[in-house]
């Protein structure tokens, strides 16, 4: 395995200009304390976008040379152009991993691949305990029977999104609620999962469960090489002679 | 059970105006043969709409008054506006039955529910048999493990569709494909149905097991009444006191 | 639909007349509790069998005649013998709907039809509130988008049954669990579903929204009329003429 | 990744000594041609076991050492006794793969895990087509659309088992029936994965198709390194403070 997972990690990057606060726990971004971790690893090179960019960084050359593209966004959802959500659909039915990173249920290319609203409910500043349902999923590699983190939005059920095709870890609420919070897709041929912490107000994304469950993503996520292409029409001779 | 179940059957009725042949096997369209057979049931109420209908048939408060929707479309999916697409898309999630059926894999409501292309490999003229895989499924009822229809249109995997939550039929084509052809779903409150038969050129809306299939599939669909309310939003109190 | 669901409840029945405690709870026993509720519904007709009736109560006629089985054991699951269990097996096989209780978990028939250990962590007296997460599921029906039970005994992850074929409620709990509590299964003919609360020493089987679960899982498990037939077995002659 | 996968390929190994036909085509059995292929990779090290060794060459010590284990049974599946049986369950539960191969659809240790009869359909002398329907899955990485074999039994629907955790490959066969020939399922901290082809009086197990998945299998069943501990208990503190 020679070649390198190859991940953008984008991050709509406005929070942290806009907060003094979100500033100084993420100075250069959510997006980067994420990808500064996955370059520690020796299987992941990580690099950067966000909404600003041109093409918000995702140009079809780029998105071509891209294995798994892991997604945070927020106030800004409705900025993403169509043309590129449509072009990230096309990519992630194509192979392309996708990871969906906590108040991004409600970006516009997670919608459109769930096909649901994928609303729920929220109240910020609880604390999470995040339990392994799945103990031989590829995501939940080195964790413990669980997961806590002292300060997270809560994120409670019901979820709109289609039932998991594997749930991976359920999320306990001291307020009280539950929440299905690492779940996986199967979509054409690529893999999608969700995972609810990161409210930019904490830094969970320093903390090394949850960059752990986002680095077995990443490679769960990593399309399978050589896998049946993606072909469809008209067969216009059966692959039997008629009887 | 004194209600009985609402049910409109929609067609995009073009075929039978258009071609002589097609408006022979089915003088009042595809989906009159289908409202017939629903109307003969004890429990079900089927009416009809069509594309060229104001609104498509389908007005804010038809749809509210209704609990199962059949959609059948080929020619003209991209007529169906999108604000009615959108209208579709809530109710379903809001607890409306949806049934989907042969070329309507390609219409647009189908393709938005499940964030997929849904495309497939097709060739007219084949022959088919639909074998139960799922026998305890209500969508099974009354069938034998498999049933037959003598002339139908080929469709073949890979079917671009989200793996579905219940598989009931899996078709057999003597051309050597296989397909997946009787697939449920969940989304939201709303329960869906893919079924892969019905050509527009051959008699089988009027063949007694995909009848009963369809018969079965609105039971199915029926939303439940009184289930958990649809509501999202901030929960501003925790449902438990701090610590 | 004039013919009533058929529904034996099982209860080992042994906590009730050892304990005074139990047996103020549940004079006549927990079966008694839940049998009296289901025979308030038009559509259901319930009777009683437990562990020290001869053959279980359980014999091939009377399961032959029996549309679905609720099944409450605790401390002497090893008294089941294994012969019953292997019928019981086959029953659901052939179509007999199955609702396992609380510590039923590690009764022999929910270990058999699962294949693995059913174990889970447990400590008695929390308090515990039950989440909806598939709101269109005919089991919840009814249901608000919780329910609560002031006193149960907490079960916790990791629960070791098979993926739930459908999950439809979550648990969670004050001590800190969550909980899969409502899961259901498709085994050959027959659906079961596994539904958390119960312990003995609580009266949550007089509470109506556990009713209520329980009512809605017997018209769930009811097996459909007329499916496909069981049957296997050696077919010498090809469906198809050889080309 | 330093480590190779630690694989076992059991086999009954009666037929290739009692019938010359058979014995012909596998010299040394048919376990000694899927491990020589699996031998030629680099990551994977295979050594072999059957019915006739002392424990069936599955003793505790020699499990506990093993990532994963290939099985393939037919005339004699009551002959593996009951011990071993419990063994290997434990072994699957605790983590180590399992990919059950034709026959052994009928083994003690598949009906056990998956706790259906497992029955079926068949009929020898068959032409087979094996369709890929999860495009994305580790398991069909380097297939084509679907591949062939010119001689295999027969297995047809309905397949008495659990419904797949993920569906992989459905066959198409000359006489008619189709069956889920590729099934995947997570049990406990293992996976396991039957595969359909290789009746004994056919070379399959040289194909290099049917070589591809069965290699393929080894590694999505290879447990994942470090996965949670496998516990459960009585937890007397709760994790949370009482309020």
């Amino acid at each position: 395995m020679a070649e390198k997972i190859r991940v953008i990690v984008w991050n709509e990057f406005r929070h942290e200009k806009t907060s003094k606060e979100i500033g100084q726990i993420y100075p250069k971004g959510m997006h980067a304390a994420i990808a500064d971790h996955l370059n520690t690893q020796p299987d992941i090179s990580a690099s950067l976008a966000c909404l600003d960019d041109p093409e918000h960084g995702l140009t079809e050359k780029r998105l071509a040379e891209t294995d798994v593209l892991i997604w945070w966004g927020h106030m800004a959802h409705h900025e993403v152009k169509d043309e590129v959500v449509a072009r990230l659909q096309q990519r992630v039915l194509g192979g392309m991993g996708l990871i969906v990173l906590h108040s991004a249920h409600f970006s516009k290319i997670f919608q459109r691949l769930m096909g649901t609203t994928c609303n729920l409910w929220w109240r910020d500043d609880d604390r999470a305990r995040y339990w392994v349902v799945a103990p031989d999923h590829p995501i939940a590699a080195g964790l413990g029977p669980y997961f806590e983190l002292p300060r997270e939005e809560m994120y409670g059920e019901f979820f709109d999104i289609p039932p998991p095709d594997e749930l991976v870890l359920i999320a306990w609420f001291a307020g009280g609620e539950v929440f299905r919070a690492g779940c996986c897709y199967h979509r054409g041929h690529g893999r999608i999962f969700y995972f609810q912490p990161g409210h930019e107000t904490y830094p969970n994304y320093y903390d090394r469960n949850v960059l752990r469950v986002i680095t077995n993503a990443v490679r769960w996520a990593n399309p399978t090489t050589g896998a049946v292409p993606r072909e469809f029409g008209h067969r216009e001779k059966p692959l039997e002679k008629p009887a």
